[in-house]
């Protein structure tokens, strides 16, 4: 059971993991930063508990450790019990959901581990964007892709607010990098995934029917600029999802989502 | 060609329309309210000038003008040209996107005019967040579905942010209420539109096998609460998404999308 201490003073160090979120968390991967995951929420909190990222403290309102009760049982992690201004004062906002848990980074997965299983995962070059980032996790938790993998230039997905947006999946779904992009992509074609890059490109042929691999890759790039031509020269079919001319392209964490939707819809 | 006004004073009350934007577009649907209609940025300003939104004035930077220049000479609406600062004290707030347009809201389409030649509609109910209305509109133009509707309980598709997160296209695609919810579905029955509930219950048909209706409306309620029992009752069929157990329901406009790819992925 989480033993539960008070915390009457907005200043007592006990809860400096929890302090001034706001700016503290900002690129918490360079050197210097605190590196720490935190997760907002009594499902966030619920799915941490659940995942890789093994909470070493928590920061709430005596609601929510009661509603949170059956998944304390089992942990000793310390739960700081505060009222709802005490918790503003330490994370520097109002926080309406009430929780906090925070995790140090593990050490990251290897790329091998990630692949051992999967059919079906996206391979980002270029997203830098927290909230698709957030989003791309959350679709590839509901629609059951097995892995997000990193290539070039993207943001950190352990950020505050891809946590949240990801509703917490980024906790679950596991990711990893790809090194030397874009030749490492050769370490999934050896595995026999097939390399799909997906693009606007009018001239592509049809996801649904590019799609035959047992084993696929979905690489995306960001809204806007899309896959570099170093990445798309290292796929093995480009395809698109057919869209409305005189539109813009679809939102990155959208289109994966189709492309993990065509994976399991029937 | 459209008239350039130089705007010097920030109190100019030729400015009005674009007067404290953050605080006067609130439920601008609501009586004494001025029910404006707000364009952000070239791209969305463009589509209001080639939408039924006819935009009554401008206010931008020079260089936003210079931009829509091709856009601009056909049209008499005034362009109130102000710097970036004047333009900041007019609005409320600093605006990156340099650029706004206003329009008054036309009366609305009637369903019948909607549905003329419509082939794939999404039906709303209770869906109140302007970021999912936004989204469902982009998706809706991405992917090539008729018109949205709305039943019970929905957001104002023209708040500014919902017309902002769309890129304009809540301009472009037609939207119309339904009456009389959920019984005024029969009208879209009638015009042999197949109405399919969309739910998260595992229950359902899978909706690749659920949708074979040459014109189809797919029903879709909010995360969380989803569709109410008495719309469920007024359709034909309840069908699914595939989704991992466990998992939380898609966003709407994500699930709104995966219906709208089904009917164009081949």
């Amino acid at each position: 059971m989480a033993e539960v201490i008070d915390i009457d003073d907005p200043a007592d160090p006990r809860v400096d993991d929890f302090r001034d979120l706001s700016s503290a968390d900002r690129r918490p991967d360079l050197p210097g930063r605190r590196g720490l995951v935190i997760a907002e929420g009594v499902v966030v909190v619920q799915r941490m508990l659940d995942s890789r990222f093994a909470p070493t403290a928590l920061l709430g309102v005596e609601k929510r450790r009661q509603e949170l009760a059956d998944d304390l049982a089992d942990t000793d992690v310390p739960y700081y019990r505060a009222s709802a201004e005490v918790m503003a004062e330490v994370v520097g906002f109002h926080l309406n959901r009430g929780v906090l848990a925070v995790a140090r980074r593990p050490a990251p997965l290897a790329l091998d581990e990630v692949l051992e299983k999967a059919r079906t995962v996206a391979v980002l070059e270029g997203v830098n964007d927290h909230e698709n980032l957030g989003s791309m996790f959350r679709n590839a938790a509901g629609l059951g892709a097995d892995a997000i993998l990193f290539g070039d230039r993207c943001a950190d997905p352990l950020y505050r607010r891809a946590v949240r947006v990801s509703m917490g999946h980024v906790l679950r779904v596991p990711f990893a990098s790809v090194p030397e992009w874009p030749h490492g992509l050769d370490t999934l074609r050896r595995r026999g995934f097939q390399i799909i890059a997906l693009t606007p490109n009018p001239a592509a042929v049809n996801l649904a029917a590019a799609m035959t691999g047992e084993r696929v890759a979905l690489l995306l790039g960001a809204e806007g600029p899309g896959l570099s031509e170093d990445a798309m020269r290292a796929t093995d079919v480009r395809a698109r999802i057919p869209m409305s001319p005189g539109t813009d392209s679809l939102n990155v964490a959208t289109a994966a989502a189709m492309a993990f939707y065509e994976r399991v819809r029937t």
